[in-house]
This record gives structure tokens, C-alpha cells and sequence, in this order.
């Protein structure tokens, strides 16, 4: 017995801006760091306790991964940041606002791009290294990622490309520590959840690119020992 | 060229309640997450970014190194937290106001207690399992330790013990990784900065027994790649 906690973070500034985010590192917005708590409130109430915690390299998760061990009192869990783990990368939408992109290139080119199992967004250019938005300057990558292989950075993801990225990451390492009977918390974004969905519940790529992930919503798995799910629920946000 | 930046923890709730702490895993103060945020602030006028952050299993580390984190924009950075940084095991004085302390046994005996290299305090008894203080339960171990082998865990230190624990730490994380180039953060405990500076600066049981680690402010080392000390700097706290 062993249960698996799957968490999109909280509401980002950029969530609430409307803009595609992506890569670029963007924070919690203050609904967010909230939304946070909530969770980590919920999962306290079914009286979780976890082995180990994963969360994407970005700081939206990192930082809702800090709310929900402070509010259970489980700070001293090990935690593991993994580019693995990251949003897609949404090439060169990243930094635009959605209804703009709407306008630009017509609504359903727009949902193409973003619910499509196979399709890419536009990539970006190698030689593109940061957007710049309401005057700030965001690098589209860093040395966060110094120690990637040439190949492994991406220039536009899709839900197909990131369920490949996502899966070594659970084979080596997540799928072990649970049958091993251990209790995990990951906290990603949306398309990584989904990734993470359709890997553990084998969805069909139809079906999984209609899955909404809201914010800060926990999914929690229950699975035997040989990783049958023996349940599954969401604790659903309260409204704030 | 590398660096090492050793910082103890912001004001805990018990430094503010003037009791002995050690492993009891109490939170930061707010005074204590100013002090955090403004340890960011002044690392990232030196203009300091990291490879990897160490903190002990402690709350209050893991809060510090979270908030220098986020004001350094470096969430990402990897983060390992190890119970081998952990304050030194305050015996069976953990908990325990030190003024209540100082009248019960005498200033001396305490002080013999609290600053002597070797000589170790009360030991808590085995079977004693938590503390209760202001209504409040505090365990004396939890499933944090769980890996921990027969006879790691301690029931007394002094800062002779705590230098045995830090040291394979020392060894097999933290001196390779700066001989290898990398930059290094530890948020760690009074007792155990003053372990790592005897290990990196050889300083006598005699001095080290002496030397006070003010809350939150960074001691910032440049090294050579022989692992000499260039230079080393303290990054004073300003009256908050």
C-alpha cells in the first residue's frame, strides 16, 4: 500500500494574466500561495504523510510545494526539483497573452496548439534567448539546466513530447519508491499532471487532452503493491 | 574557484523564548524570516549564485534557506536536507528555558553544558519520547529519522559529537563538489556552523568553543581549487 499525491500549482502571476507560460519562471500569484495552504490543509485532514516530493524546476512549484509541507509540518521531506517535471514548453507562444494569440492567428489554430496531442506550437529560435514583458526580462533558459544533454532542451513540447520527458522520471525513480510501499507528493503544472495521468492511469491521448487540471487541487492515488490503483479522489478547492 | 556560504538559521520561536532547542523542530519568528529575506538581500548584492543548498532536517534551516532562495530568484537550485547539519542534540535540557536552567543547576554548570567542547549534557532517557511545552507536544524523533542506523541517533551532543556527524558530510558531499568548482549554500544550526568552521578553517576546541554565529548572517568563502581559503567575508545583519 502506498499513495501518490498529484498537485498543479497554485495560480500563478501569469495564470492570472492570461499569458502562456511555459518555461519562463514565473511566481505564485498571492491566490495562489493561498491556494497552496488550502491544499496542504486538505491533505493534512486525510492525514497524509509523505516519503518524498518531487516538483518541476520552476518556481510556481517549488514554491507550492513549500506552502503544503509548512501547513502539514512535514518541511524535512526530501524533495527533488526536475526540469523533467516542467510545464511544456510552449515555443514561441511563451510570454504572449492568449486572447492576442487568439486574435493573431485565429481561435482554432490557438486551441491546436494548445490541447493537441501531436501538434506543436511554433518553436522558438535557438538564437531567441529571452522575452521581454511589461519591460522584465525573462531568459528562456539558465543554468538550471547546465547539465542537460545536447537535445534534451526543448524548443515547443506538445502533450506527446512531455509524457516522454516525464517517463524515465517515473521509471527510475517515482514507480520504485512507491512499490517499495513509500508515499509521494509531486507537484507540477497542467501539462505534466496530464502526462503524469495518462503514464499511471493509461488514458488514451482523446481523452487526455480534454482533462482540465485545476489549481491546487490534490489527486490522491491509493495503489497495492503491485501499483493497482486500489482508489482515487480530488480534494476540490474551496472557494477562497 | 569556488565558494561557500555558511549561514545559521534566522531567529527561531525558541531563540525568542530563550529556551534550549536543539532537535525540536520548531518554526522561524517573523523577525526570524526578515533575517532570512535580508540574507538573500545581501547575497544577491554580492552578486552569489549557487550549485547546490544544504540544510539540516530542521524546520527553521529549511524556512531560511527557502527565503534566501526566493529573494535570490534561485529556487531551482538543488536542495538536500540532511539531519547530519541538525543542531547539536540538546539532551534532556531540550525545551527547557535557560534562565529555569541557570537557577536549577547553577550559571556555571550550565555554561559548562552549553559551551564545553567534550563534555556532553544531560542525556534524555530513551523512553522518553516528547516534550510538552506551553500545551504543545514535541517529539524527541520522528519518521524523519527513519533511515538513521542503530547508534546515529543521538540522545546528548556536545560540539566535538556534532563535528564526528558533519564531517562525513563534509567528505563526501560538500568537499567535492566545491574541488569540482561548484558554489555552495549550507543553512545550518550555532553548533553545527561552528562543526563546519573548525572542518574548513582547523580551529582549536579551545576558540571554537568561543566563537558566536549570529542569526542570518552569511560567512562567504572563496576558495582556490586546492580548497584553500582566498578570502573569507561576514555579510552583517542590518538593525531590521
Amino acid at each position: 500500500m502506498s499513495h501518490l499525491v498529484l498537485i498543479r500549482h497554485g495560480q500563478s502571476e501569469w495564470n492570472a494574466a492570461n499569458r502562456f507560460n511555459g518555461w519562463i519562471d514565473t511566481q505564485l500569484s498571492p491566490t495562489g500561495i493561498k491556494q497552496a495552504q488550502a491544499a496542504g490543509q486538505a491533505l493534512k485532514e486525510e492525514g497524509l504523510a509523505f516519503d518524498a516530493a518531487y516538483s518541476s524546476a520552476l518556481s510556481r512549484t517549488i514554491m507550492t510545494i513549500d506552502e503544503v509541507l509548512t501547513t502539514l509540518g512535514q518541511l524535512y521531506v526530501p524533495q527533488t526539483k526536475t526540469w523533467r517535471l516542467n510545464e511544456r514548453h510552449y515555443g514561441s507562444l511563451q510570454g504572449e497573452n492568449k486572447d492576442a494569440m487568439f486574435a493573431k492567428y485565429g481561435h482554432d489554430q490557438v486551441q491546436i496548439w494548445r490541447r493537441s496531442y501531436e501538434i506543436l506550437p511554433p518553436k522558438i529560435h535557438v538564437f531567441e534567448p529571452e522575452v521581454t514583458i511589461d519591460g522584465k526580462r525573462y531568459p528562456a533558459f539558465d543554468r538550471r539546466y547546465n547539465k542537460l544533454k545536447y537535445g534534451q532542451l526543448p524548443v515547443s513540447e506538445n502533450i506527446q513530447s512531455t509524457v516522454k520527458r516525464v517517463l524515465p522520471l517515473w521509471q527510475k525513480n517515482i514507480r520504485p519508491e512507491l512499490e517499495a510501499g513509500k508515499n509521494i507528493l509531486i507537484v507540477a503544472h497542467g501539462t505534466s499532471v496530464r502526462a503524469l495521468t495518462k503514464i499511471i492511469e493509461g488514458t488514451a491521448p482523446a481523452d487526455i487532452v480534454k482533462l482540465e487540471i485545476p489549481n491546487a487541487e490534490p489527486i490522491v492515488y491509493n495503489f497495492d503493491n503491485k501499483l493497482n490503483i486500489l482508489n482515487k479522489k480530488v480534494l476540490k478547492q474551496k472557494s477562497l
